[in-house]
């Protein structure tokens, strides 16, 4: 059992810049579940750098759509889209579809007609490609010692143009991912998660089909948990704590911030935060969940496997994989 | 279309201060869409400044109730309330109607009586005038270096008498309003927008009668968001971001907060934020809106017109009102 | 009216240190709403300390479980458990019902079998006694300037293992309890009460048997508030304010923290903060409730009475509670 996450496409980064659609840069284009220790690639990225991309809207098997790198690439949630500070992305989406549909960002700059909204005109007929663009700067100063907040964060983007003038179609089939905009110095992880609340779904998967997400101890892992739908949630994770800022990690000990293991994660919000995988509790098998209790008890809940830091299976692992992967989620056993 | 925004009473700083009612001070009375420049307001208020003012609890057409700075006055939500961290807002409130009700405030200090609940005796009975008096104060040091906090926020005022103890009905109906106290150095806005999710509207509304908030490219803006009701909401403004403190702002690099586009507006709470109108990405319509998929859908979704810096429409901008004015919401055109 | 709360049991610090259950320290144990003042109790635990104790799972009248610290004296919500960064807190829990049950902790370091799940087979049969091992840390320093965080916080436990794999049948029932992991140097409150929104209860109550807590003016008090159930609420507190951060209180001038007295409180959440009972506002009988208009209006409210300095009843707080014994919670008087 060395990859039990079947999402439909693992994309290396490896792959993806041998592609030649990325210009080599800190700009790390993975699928959600992916493996690749990101922290080990060089961040050649300058201020000012533009990216430029290929999306593809796709329909999936189960009445899905996705996002893609390549055709027939596409993914629920879509790609993780990541650049610096400063950093342009300019994305040609490719709709495949034959629904209208955009691509629509948060956090991040964008004129009227990269909106992605049906209200400024900003959407892909069936069949159309359009190009987005999505600038993204550093704090700037302005008066009384303050500063109007740069484009940093662990945001998201998706569909807004499906079904309504919101994309609630698109949002619910799965036309949503992360994108992040990391601050110059930010520490990079191993490996990134992204798990995203829809409705009682997590990735539009419920228990035991949900994501395993895998990292062996000590790892420095990243989730990026994103809400949306209709429904309010909230994420826990067993045996793993953050703080509630903007990295995750406090500043020192005057960070104010509150540490948590449990947050709100509602539609249109976002965060992230980075772990060491088993810190201080050591491998196995961790659950992540919302924390709404007959959210979790309907199939709400995956599991985080840290192995031992060789990548070899803890004991008891596999037992508890297997008791999930047969368990009801509705009553005890 | 100068102004689109039909509320029913828009009172300027300037009408108000010529009314007498207030003294020449720091305390800005405003409709919550009023376009008045409080920036160039000079900041007189000194640390104990004691203000007077009487507000007038009327009903309004179509069920609703507001308050109001005069007679005939009242609007839906009510006045911005704003004072400096140590002055005290004495309030005389005039009930007009054949209810009880009464004016409770969040962030600020009060005795029992000034409380505004059935539970203290504290309400105005049908056509009586009662007065309440809300103090503040700056944070004050306790041991360990540590800080009481002071009264500076984006806090807000409601109705806690009507229909139940708890004001539900006078809430329903439209008793609230902003209420910001400043600490001496904030930065102040040229223009205040106040936002409040009432169960499924937006200030009593439902699009396309939403507030169109209106501001020239670069203004500093300020919105105080504000959640009632008995369901939950997530506010998202489109192209904007701001920081999650206090201020909105950051105070550095050292700053640890989340910088945001989208956040939880639930019943009772409340948070304000200045933006820079159109900073970073141009002029235009852009849309906020609750994030709650079904919600957006139905209705609470409104539109922020950034002119441009000369005041003039933007390419596109009355097209997209049009298209807004005339869309049903719930599918795509 | 010496003391209105009717909970089960009034544990002291006193009585508890003089069980021999607990070794000299810093950990406090106390029924929710007990009355010791813990500023004056000696801060002696040690880095490392390890304390250890038996917690009772008991069956209770009207269909509740409870947690308590010796047999027969199990509460809703179970003792305040409390530990400085750096002690273990080894836990034998006796399962004196007839259902499976376990104890998972929030914020804390644990293996996997100390879980509390039956994913990872960590519960207690019925009849069954069980050691859970909870440890805790400092802050760590990692690359960046950034630090890991540490373990402090205001945490809770709960049951992960009755009526379902998640524990939704133990959280309904009362099997949850408020647990603080403080820092070095944090200041010690005279009086601690536990609030748990609990589905449409407080503490597993509904107004007006809901808890009244009580300090004398001037008291230093720390509330504890944790989420359960499948509910989304929000917990406000009258005529009291505190920051949005990790201690309640402000770091200084510098500090962003939103200043607040309303915050969401949702399933598996949890804060606490300290305010001085009725300071700037006087004594009296002051509500604290979820502020979701139909969830106060049905039973979500209870009482602060804030006595006078020297212990004796403020003018009109009896009439006030009277009152609120009385009210219905669902129309005005």
């Amino acid at each position: 059992m060395d990859q039990s996450d079947d999402s439909p496409r693992h994309l290396s980064r490896r792959s993806l810049m041998s592609t030649g659609v990325l210009a080599a840069g800190a700009l790390s284009m993975a699928a959600p579940t992916v493996g690749t220790p990101v922290a080990n690639a060089p961040a050649l990225a300058r201020a000012g750098t533009t990216k430029k991309i290929v999306l593809y809207a796709e329909q999936l098997p189960g009445g899905l759509f996705g996002y893609g790198l390549a055709p027939g690439q596409a993914t629920v949630p879509g790609p993780v889209l990541e650049i610096y500070e400063g950093d342009t992305l300019e994305i040609t989406l490719v709709n495949t579809t034959n629904q209208r549909l955009s691509i629509h960002p948060h956090g991040v700059e964008y004129s009227t007609d990269s909106d992605g909204s049906p209200l400024n005109g900003s959407f892909n007929n069936p069949g159309e490609t359009r190009t987005y663009v999505w600038r993204s700067r550093e704090m700037v100063a302005t008066t009384g010692r303050r500063f109007m907040p740069g484009s940093a964060g662990y945001w998201h983007y998706h569909d807004h143009a499906m079904g309504t003038d919101h994309g609630t179609g698109g949002v619910a089939k799965g036309l949503y991912g992360a994108l992040i905009v990391r601050r110059r110095g930010d520490i990079l992880p191993e490996k990134q998660f992204t798990v995203v609340f829809n409705d009682m779904m997590i990735n539009n998967r419920m228990a035991p089909a949900t994501p395993m997400f895998e990292a062996n101890l000590g790892q420095r892992v990243e989730w990026i948990a994103i809400g949306h739908g209709g429904t309010f949630h909230t994420f826990h994770l067993h045996a793993h704590r953050w703080a509630d800022n903007r990295t995750g990690m406090l500043e020192g000990p005057s960070d104010p911030s509150h540490v948590i293991d449990n947050k709100d994660l509602n539609p249109g919000s976002s965060f992230g935060f980075q772990v060491l995988a088993g810190d201080g509790v050591g491998p196995g098998v961790w659950m992540y969940h919302c924390h709404v209790q007959f959210h979790s008890d309907g199939g709400m809940v995956g599991l985080f496997l840290v192995r031992n830091a060789d990548g070899s299976m803890p004991p008891g692992a596999e037992e508890a994989i297997h008791r999930f992967q047969g368990h009801t989620h509705s009553h005890g056993s």
